[in-house]
């Protein structure tokens, strides 16, 4: 059976050395997250997920959710005993503003938490991750009034919240949802409709479930300009607070899925329940973007948690599991094998586990830091320029993130060898959970397009440009470092490789966008290489200051440096061969009419 | 529900257009494979899967294998009716030798009928394989009496045959197996030992099932020179051919699996079974390595059979789907959204695997055409290049092309977006089916060292030099030529690159051969994307030559030559970042300690 430790050293690293948590002391709500209280959220949480969400991952998988005949959903064994205890622990109120109960703690560290929580049971962290993304709707959205009905008993994890967008008809393209709103006299909507895919739809974890809703009003127009996003409560709030009738909403069914089968993925039936509008008429879209925006962050984190327990299975595996010899001569001779450890190929499969998974953590705790500042920051300049670059990276941490916590998965999955295809060996539902990471919220080559055709533009390109000159200003600095100069050097390259796509895509997207599309998704690709690439300078250069600076820990530190070689040597070379790809353009990719593709 | 049609006028395209079938005309088994009769084995063939495999596809997934208290398993509902059809309709006789009641076909025309069998149905397609395999060892290593005793019923399929080699303490490190063979005075051998993950081990199609088993005599060396190979059958054979009594071996479980579920992968124990030596003592290995080449380039063949069948859903999909519009506007005005298909990270997608699996359709199927050639060339040259050829090409056929599999199955699945992830559309299932391709067998990372540490050295290099003098040779004749001038230039380069890996192999693996071991896995896919490339040069040239002469179906042969073009595009590209890889060496990727890896 698999294990898991939170990763609580690599993150203290991140924090506190590599981001320089200090630095922003002086913002509200970094004030309390001094150095100590930090600490004890990780060690405190890290402890809480292993030994009561992480034994519950296995069997939550076999067992599933059930519908009842009455429409309700039960989770598996034992979660909703956790989840009790996570609501005593207050885990779901930390970066929640205090205006709602919340310990309005910094989003960097409740992301270094939910990372945790994740990797020790996915399908149990979706149930607090969809609530907080439908409160983050109603923060940014909701009328006072909603905000103080829903938002304190959703901040402490009373009630769940879910999102309530696709329908059988529709994903992607929004514009052709169906749902209906019929205004009513007093205000409220009467709202009609079936959704599809709703995670955590149903269940019996929280007293309450506030959907939030994408529906169209009378005479909307056609199109995403018609949407608007309504509240509605699986169970209506009274004046008072207290639960009144029960609303017309239920599951009518729960998937069955390859994977995350303990969070209940429901259909959902809205027949003329009772909600109420969030935001303005038609403007439902933007109000969805800010949950979205919330979920896709979370989803990269999903890859992150996921590529994280698998690696630290394999390297357990790796040395547990003895089979043949190393190429240069017996190791330890005394037993009839090695351990798994002395195959370069196994080893391989590791560093690019652990360069991914380090490197991916620096970029999703840097990119919480970002909406940190978007809200925080002293100037409106830094505000902006940290909205820029969490916009920017946001579809990359989803797209790139998780499509490395699958590769992740699968690599650690291959370590294991046979057993790894067996279901009690735990590996083979890792791949499973994390295959879903690249289609929802957005598959990832919707992410690409976000990339290319939204973020890449906005703003004149402003963020993009900023991202370059940071990634030049770090490499140029870092180019004589005696420990990370050559380092420095390949990431100034594939720095330049993305330019260089990003120009071509400049140079031939007018003429015809389809040479962006075609090369968005290497595009993503590439700006994730890099990103990831410039986190690796970052710590890498913590890492040598470390050194320097003596004060022991030396092998954590000395492996900092050795995995970002790695990282130089075998995961950068990439950047050349996606820039060569993106210059292909679409000509080959839409040469071929449908009927070409079909087997004769 | 998925669909699959079998891609007869691909598989006919290679054959007679790209290899050149008639060619080979003089040779034994060939004179009887004309066009005509190849033809109506393609037809019927792909209609028999079609029909009668494909259709217990999703249902055998769902249902599995069901072992019972008395240690028998029973098959999926339909599994035996339908391998009764198998049976009756001659479909596991078409290469076996005509001594032994087969057809006699070449090589090429069962491979070309396993895939379709693959592709309708993996797990079903596992049983006659297995057999298969077991048989090609007794034909190879076992007595007359052996063989006039098991192969006209293995032939038949009338019986079953498992290969019986991995342990619970060993996989890989066949030294390791405990397995013990205990002499008789009448020549036979006591069996005891538990093998696991032994697929069709047990079950409900064949009255019998021949074993072959892998065990150590008393006072055999360690490793793997002390393994000897035993035919153990389930029921032990009467002197006249009926069954006599049953044998001490036994299903104690079968396993849980990520998928094939409906293939019966036992643990197997062996209690004093009676069993009898096949080939010589303490040679079990190299006997093994029959069975295992033909197995390999079977499990080769399950990377391109379920990326096919994967490939032609997601271009169903993508055309009945509709969701939002074309970059270029809207190209069905008066539908809602346009079809998936106009979207280029759609039409990427369903590109790369079209490339893809057809580029592995032709290396499969002139892999299976050398392995004819070895045995029936009419000159001692003739059938040792063409054995070169294919024992370098065994490891890449089966590494490469299975991890190409469970990428195209991924990405088709992707296609789907979230319906993808429910099980009731089928495509998860795919991606569940085709991981095991890249793990049994020997794990892709032991086909690399295979490629790496064995192949390429093999004597003195021919096997690799040959192949790279094809490359050269042909991409020199076309590199002017109007069509396929750019492509052959682009597979020059990536020619180039493998050889100067090959070279940095040489220069370094004696200093060190770590260096080696850790570029293995880039280079298996080095070789594979030049070995396919070569494919897809003569598809290409054969395609153009068509267009030339006129005659028709223009249509399919431009589809090849945009196909080919995207493959030197956007797939062609990956040599130069794998070149750099591979010389990255093994520093990176030994310098950590264990402890290291390990989350603090």
């Amino acid at each position: 059976m698999p294990q898991y430790t939170a990763p609580v050293r690599d993150t203290r690293f991140i924090l506190s050395e590599v981001i320089g948590l200090d630095r922003y002391a002086n913002l509200p709500g970094f004030e309390n997250a001094g150095a100590e209280l930090v600490d004890a959220v990780l060690d405190e949480g890290g402890r809480f997920v292993a030994e009561v969400l992480f034994p519950l991952n296995h069997s939550g998988d076999q067992q599933g959710c059930t519908r009842h005949a009455d429409g309700s959903v039960t989770t598996p064994d034992g979660f909703k005993e956790a989840y009790a205890k996570f609501r005593e622990g207050g885990w779901s109120t930390l970066s929640a503003p205090e205006a709602f109960g919340g310990q309005g703690l910094p989003h960097v560290v409740s992301t270094a938490f939910e990372e945790y929580m994740i990797s020790a049971n996915m399908a149990f962290a979706m149930y607090p991750g969809l609530t907080h993304g439908a409160a983050a709707a109603i923060l940014a959205k909701g009328s006072d009034e909603q905000k103080a009905t829903y938002l304190p008993k959703m901040v402490s994890g009373e009630w769940g919240g879910t999102m309530n967008l696709t329908e059988p008809q529709c994903g992607t393209d929004l514009g052709l949802i169906r749902t209906r709103a019929e205004p009513q006299a007093d205000g409220s909507y009467r709202i009609s409709g079936t959704k599809i895919f709703i995670s955590s739809g149903e269940h019996d974890l929280t007293d309450n479930i506030i959907h939030l809703v994408l529906a169209k009003t009378p005479d909307a127009p056609e199109s995403t300009k018609g949407i608007s996003l309504f509240v509605v409560p699986k169970f209506l709030v009274n004046a008072d607070g207290s639960l009144g009738e029960r609303n017309a909403v239920a599951c009518g069914s729960i998937e069955h899925k390859m994977g995350i089968h303990a969070n209940s993925t429901c259909v959902m039936n809205y027949d003329g329940a009772t909600g109420w509008m969030v935001g303005e008429e038609n403007k439902g879209l933007a109000a969805m973007f800010i949950m979205m925006n919330v979920a896709r962050l979370g989803v990269g984190l999903q890859g992150l948690g996921i590529g994280e327990v698998a690696y630290q299975n394999a390297v357990q595996y790796a040395g547990d599991r003895r089979q043949g010899r190393a190429l240069t001569g017996p190791k330890e001779p005394n037993e009839k094998a090695d351990p798994l450890f002395v195959h370069p190929d196994v080893r391989r499969m590791l560093m690019e586990a652990k360069a991914l998974t380090e490197g991916l953590r620096a970029l999703c705790l840097w990119g919480a830091l970002q909406v940190d500042l978007s809200h925080k920051a002293q100037t409106e300049e830094e505000r902006e320029a940290a909205d820029d670059l969490i916009s920017l990276l946001t579809p990359v941490i989803k797209g790139f993130g998780t499509d490395a916590g699958y590769r992740i998965a699968t690599d650690a999955q291959q370590v294991y060898g046979g057993h790894g295809y067996i279901a009690e060996w735990g590996m083979e539902q890792y791949v499973r959970d994390a295959r879903i990471a690249m289609i929802y919220e957005g598959t990832n080559g919707v992410q690409a397009m976000d990339l290319v055709g939204r973020k890449l533009a906005q703003k004149g390109g402003r963020a993009v440009q900023a991202l370059f000159a940071l990634v030049d200003a770090e490499t140029a600095a870092a180019k004589d470092h005696v420990r990370m100069g050559d380092f420095a050097q390949r990431l100034e390259k594939a720095n330049g490789e993305l330019t260089a796509a990003t120009m071509w895509f400049m140079a031939n997207g007018m003429q015809n966008p389809e040479h962006v599309g075609a090369g968005a998704y290497s595009y993503m690709n590439l700006m994730g290489l890099v990103s990831v690439g410039l986190m690796w300078l970052r710590m890498g250069l913590a890492a040598a200051r470390a050194l320097e600076a003596g004060g022991g820990d030396a092998k954590f530190y000395e492996a900092k440096l050795v995995t970002a070689r790695f990282y130089g040597e075998r995961l950068l070379p990439d950047a050349g061969a996606l820039r060569r790809k993106i210059e292909g353009g679409a000509e080959s990719i839409m040469a071929l009419e449908p009927e070409m593709f079909r087997a004769a």
